[in-house]
């Protein structure tokens, strides 16, 4: 069972179109990632208090449908990959069982101290749950 | 004469209704206080690396009309008044002499180190130019 | 008892000086008068469905602290006073007891057809509630 | 010689960590796309005036290095692939030859009536310009 974060999309988000405009979904994903690890029980400032971060280093977005002001919308996540330095999440942004956008992003992690690629923390692994399919 | 800055409306800042949704022009407003102060010769990086930042305590907005994406966007700004540890500024949104918002913004200056009230610094003041009004 | 909405504040909202940008307020703000509306019996599209809007004329915001990414801050909203095509609103953006910001709008109700100011319809006065004071 | 669109990268762009945020560059994209239309003699609400909409179907973004604040950034656009009812934009976003990102978008040409996809029509391949590589 992936972690579904709900979003409330809001007002402004929506465009002329009357449709979540695609930089939102961005903002939905990197809530979703921080939600995900608060599941596995570590706080995104945690992580950082440990001295590593994430960075973020590619994005692939596909759009099936819209998302629109009032909808509830639920992010669903989870882990598709673990490298040495890197990992990366799966996402489906979506209404019930209509998906109006499938993601996955690809992160690094580093050292606070001097931003350089480091082996991805075990605490941090340990937070991002099991490698799982979305579908 | 005040200074002008330039907006472009992004096509996501205007909402459903078509028009540029509020909060857009307090982006618009911080915009503009940067370029009024680097017109005036001092950037916003420089005044921080002399010990000395900015932090808003007040703004209120008017607004008269509307902004659409695509129009040929003026932000006017000019200094209203100087305290001791504060000053305010004033700004009008406008396409042509169609005013869409005038504004007015206070902000005290503190030290960035602590956070603390401090006189506004003289190479601030210089850079606000003369007290101006808009109308 | 006024209402009060939950905000998530998004990692992105906070800026280099690590406090939530004051756009952001607007946003909240926009949420929690949505939220207000919704809480007293009518959804935000059920009003323009029955042919009204409202449209912001006039706001003021009074920072007195941060609000920061991760704390858990609500955002109080209330009835302060009807005018005939008119009313306002008063907010204040906390965490616990230490408030961040407050402010009050004003909107006007105009009819989605034509856009010409309305006398307040009674299903929006009737789910703004009572006039309260939040201090 | 690909289409360069100027991005003024705003303060509030940019995030604890002192770059911009990951979904601005979706918002800077959208920028230049737009300005590569009007670049080739068709802007957009023309393009929707003669009752055809681009929708945004795919976007990859690969970052390799920050963009702060204050930086004067720059957003090179070109034509990367013509389908019969898509077409692709690649994109670098850099400051003078340090390139902070690269991306791809696929956008399906549709009616404003109904969104239905149709043949990439002719005046906005006349206004995309040839197909050329950014690097």
């Amino acid at each position: 069972m992936p972690f579904t974060h709900h979003v409330d999309v809001r007002y402004l988000e929506a465009d002329q179109q009357g449709v979540v405009f695609n930089m939102w979904y961005l903002a939905y994903l990197d809530d979703a990632m921080t939600g995900l690890l608060a599941h596995g029980g570590l706080s995104y400032p945690e992580l950082m208090a440990q001295g590593w971060d994430v960075q973020l280093v590619h994005t692939e977005l596909d759009w099936t449908g819209p998302l629109r002001w009032g909808e509830p919308a639920e992010i669903d996540v989870a882990l598709a990959r673990v490298g040495t330095t890197s990992f990366a999440l799966q996402f489906a942004a979506r209404v019930g069982d209509r998906v109006a956008c499938t993601a996955e992003t690809v992160y690094v992690a580093v050292e606070t101290e001097g931003w350089t690629k480091v082996p991805v923390p075990e605490s941090l692994l340990a937070a991002l749950g099991p490698i799982e399919s979305l579908r």
